[in-house]
């Protein structure tokens, strides 16, 4: 480096919601927030991991003629940046690589030399999960991530190839080397490759899904990165739902010494600046070629650092409260699912309970109450109080209410077949759900489920029933969250002296599905609390019998609480998605077989016993 | 080697039909067919990949008690065969292997040093997919297999590390290398390892999904294996329904020079035993220590050979026909599906069309007449054929019929609520949905969905109506194929002086959904032969538009087909599973985002040209 003085940048951190498989959606993205950014005088903007092809894009990623409009994508997004007026930007985007040249095998052909079934290599190609720094209209530098997370919800080894070479670009005097999401996770990893190797910046895209707790990880991990990396950390993650998943934002950059430098706010899209000023003599030398397992290489784009400028202070978003985190997670995973998909409006049974209270209210804080539409379903086991609570719900949320009672549809089915027990109860559940689809189908809404995860767990549902929907707001909520979240939202009502959107009733009355006379749901379940607590270590934690028996928990509640979870595979495997907010939600995350003889209640106790 | 005359092997191939997770239940199949292979003589008897544990575990593996438990349960084994008299037959079965002492982390402590998310380790204990020789008590070695798939159906990478040790046991002076399933589609991996290393024989332990025609591969593949490895490749392989895979057997046995010494059957268990003549001249060395990337270790359990016997020629079973292999493998996987969940019977509706009659036949065969309700469900909408079809389909099978006619709950709907166009067609189907669910409930029937291929790729169904059910065993089926397998099942029947299970009149009328009057499938879809190529090019084979277009489809149809498509992931995505027999089924093996912006039929065809 020619210059030892301390030089100055602004770099801006812009985490946008973006839609999987929308490539020119993408592309406009990225010049709408690198214009706002460059009307605030920034030189270098970071945008989320694969940008233009959203995230995950799963098995798009295999579709050789998406790979190739990738490809293409990023470099007529360069093109498009520098016809704006934007080339002197720096900008770092994500995409899909793909190798051109080692298309796919002629079809019709017998298999070839490797030897293998004729979808045993997808990765023809090469595809590469990259991110790629584009500058005065070219595309610059490629990086290729290099570790590829394969556990949870990530499939990765499934689809990418792992990179092996580090580019670090000298952009106005201040070198910045680029990595992609799981890279930052890896102690010794590409991080430690920049340390040896010697950079000013690392510059990080993330797709990192929400879970409760987590950002608290974020902050102490991306410190360490920066001090292994001996560079400022510019972790920008995306923000927005999309099917199970929802991405928080959450975007930070660190100092070489641990300081948090600035912080983006949770759940919106939101460009985050940062004034940076950097010593290049904190660098004690500037190799490369090879290094650990990678091969470092250096372009130069300018030496020249940017004139002086009045640095500002960095912001650094309040921290949500728990409930605070996991609402706003609901509602944007919500909007995200339905506006992504195209949904004008949506509806829902209302039966005073607290789940579809809660659900309404996640509806119309995402949706607004005009695009809510709540129907009353009463059945001749219905207590009064229901009905008046579903009507106080609507009337609370102000949206669009209407009330048909099912029993005409009970009687016609009862006349032509005889129905007892469960069948008789779940009759009751199917003519709602019927006649909610038949709403769904006639106005174009789209069905809500308002199942919690607890009753997902077990199975207390109906499938085509309560269960049927095409999306289930709090399907990964846990019932005793449902309460919490409940009194949380209506206290947030109170504090900003606006009417609380869930009825007290609701939230105060034993939960109950109403399809007999009297009946309560603890006449087939344990305690919420037991429950939850059960599922939490069973479900969340995988752990085994002997380590829950270990934990404390009861027994008998054990064995009964995993009898039914294990039995309620196949039911989940016909479930609507819900938006993640756990460890693990009973999505593509938690694959079981719905065939599976492995009974955790068998060895060690008793079948049934006392409840 | 002390004697350097040909020695003689009686081997077993035991293709048995495993159940995920039941390690007792499959521990007692290999003493059972060891016992019977004792019986016959045979000296090494080779059962297929992941026996205890059944194939696929999917996320079981990830759980430390089941880990622990098959741990355990392979050396129970070892044990429990030395105690039946049965510790002379050298045995090698498949498991899930797992390192003791590198548990998971305790539970509530915070991320420690791998900076990790907790899921992100999901490998912890080093999970292996392994294969032991078992003898005398004992397990005398443990085999890991190398080459995880982690393609199509296979998520192999999620769950299992990779092995670097190539044992080879001498066995009645013979010596004897382990291998596990894909380690033998990969040209110059283990069985090249094995080739440089010097062995006479090499064990592979399969779990190799059925798919058409793939039998097709296997000899080709085990031959050229065996060239490289120079040493008799014995391919042993599951048989068996698993979820929405089926497993065909199709077990075999070949000499270094690529002669097929014996084939087994497929779709049943069944013993293949060979008579081996080895000379053990015909290796030029035997090394051990570092070859290639993996470490070759000898063990020696007998260097004398057994006694000589009057060798017996192998059997080679006859190739099926193409509709016969599909009809055996729909009937296998409903088999299993319903027996190893324990369901007593199934119902359908009988609409007297020809999906209906086709899995009423199917389900005759896979489960017995007594165990098969149909249920005719008419209309107001139903012509009179449709009925008497019907009628006609369950005298020819025997099996339970009955009939519900819909009109009065269509009317209750009706009554409350006002619906027109597709609402008050999906009404119907719904109606029909409820009934055949209200039946499954109160009689504990299985519900089983008749939705075809063609029908699930393009969203003509009705979600929670005819779409509903526990298994679709025809939903990986065509059209076109669902006419050639009704064909060629009356074909067969006339063949065998039986009656004809079909109605001709369902296979030859035009196709209706019979839920508005004079309503055709053709009004609302292509013909099924444009339907079915373009289903067959653009979701088996994941060709984008423009190759569609190169390969002669036409442009109307193929815009209209791949809307169709994109618009239906949402309802496949809450479908009942069934059975997979192409390259792409609906489901794991084809995880698409719901949503998902990407729409091939954009970029080049105008949207709804013409039709």
């Amino acid at each position: 480096m020619n210059d030892q003085r301390p030089v100055q940048l602004r770099v801006g951190l812009a985490q946008v919601d973006t839609r999987v498989g929308d490539l020119a959606g993408n592309a406009e993205l990225v010049t709408t927030w690198t214009a706002r950014a460059a009307d605030d005088g920034v030189h270098l903007v970071v945008f989320p991991e694969m940008t233009l092809t959203g995230y995950p894009p799963e098995d798009l990623v295999l579709r050789e003629s998406f790979a190739h409009a990738s490809e293409q994508a990023v470099v007529d997004l360069a093109g498009t940046l520098a016809e704006q007026g934007l080339g002197d930007v720096a900008v770092v985007v994500g995409y899909l690589a793909h190798t051109e040249g080692s298309g796919p095998a002629p079809i019709d052909e017998p298999p070839t030399d490797d030897d293998r079934p004729a979808d045993a290599n997808p990765r023809r190609g090469a595809p590469r999960n990259a991110a790629a720094l584009l500058y005065r209209g070219e595309v610059v530098v490629r990086y290729y991530k290099r570790h590829l997370p394969n556990y949870g919800v990530f499939d990765e080894a499934r689809y990418f190839v792992p990179g092996t070479e580090m580019p670090i670009v000298r952009l106005h005097g201040i070198d910045v080397a680029l990595t992609v999401c799981e890279d930052l996770w890896v102690e010794g990893g590409p991080c430690g490759v920049i340390g040896a190797a010697g950079a000013d910046l690392v510059v990080s895209p993330n797709a990192s899904p929400y879970e409760r707790a987590k950002d608290d990880l974020r902050l102490p991990l991306v410190r360490r990165r920066a001090h292994e990396a001996r560079a400022t950390v510019l972790y920008c993650n995306q923000v927005g739902g999309q099917d199970e998943l929802v991405f928080d934002g959450d975007s930070l950059a660190v100092a070489p010494d641990g300081e948090l430098l600035a912080r983006a706010p949770q759940f919106v899209e939101h460009l985050l600046t940062v004034d940076l000023t950097i010593d290049p003599a904190s660098v004690p030398e500037r190799t490369e070629g090879r290094v650990g397992p990678m091969t470092v290489t250096r372009h130069v784009l300018s030496e020249q650092p940017v004139p002086a400028f009045a640095a500002r202070p960095g912001a650094v978003a309040e921290p949500l409260t728990d409930c605070e985190e996991v609402w706003r997670a609901l509602v944007l995973g919500l909007r995200d699912f339905i506006d992504k998909n195209g949904m004008p409006s949506v509806v829902l049974g209302l039966s005073g309970g607290i789940d579809s209270a809660l659900v309404a209210a996640i509806a119309v804080d995402a949706l607004g109450a005009d695009r809510v539409h709540g129907v009353g379903l009463p059945s001749k086991w219905s207590t009064e109080h229901s009905l008046s609570d579903a009507a106080d719900s609507a009337q609370r949320l102000g949206l669009h209410y209407s009330v048909v009672p099912i029993a005409p549809m009970v009687e016609a089915y009862e006349k032509s077949v005889e129905l007892s027990g469960v069948a008789a109860e779940n009759l009751q559940a199917r003519v709602r759900g019927t006649l909610l689809m038949a709403l769904s189908n006639q106005h174009g809404h789209l069905l809500l489920a308002t199942s919690n995860k607890s009753e997902v767990a077990v199975g207390y549902s109906t499938l085509y029933g309560d269960a049927a929907g095409g999306f289930a707001p709090i399907k990964d909520v846990p019932k005793t969250l449902v309460w919490e979240l409940a009194r949380w939202r209506n206290a947030e009502a109170r504090r900003r002296g606006e009417t609380e959107p869930i009825p007290q009733n609701s939230i105060d009355k034993p939960p109950s599905a109403e399809l007999a006379p009297g009946q309560v749901d603890t006449d087939s379940l344990p305690s919420y609390e037991e429950l939850d607590a059960v599922i939490a270590d069973y479900v969340d934690r995988d752990l085994g019998m002997a380590q829950l028996l270990e934990r404390g928990h009861d027994p008998d509640v054990v064995a009964r609480v995993l009898r039914l979870v294990d039995a309620a595979e196949f039911k989940r495997r016909q479930s609507a998605p819900g938006t993640k907010i756990s460890l693990k939600a009973f999505g593509r995350d938690r694959r079981l077989p719905i065939t599976n003889r492995w009974r955790e209640s068998l060895p060690t106790v008793r079948e049934g016993a006392g409840k």
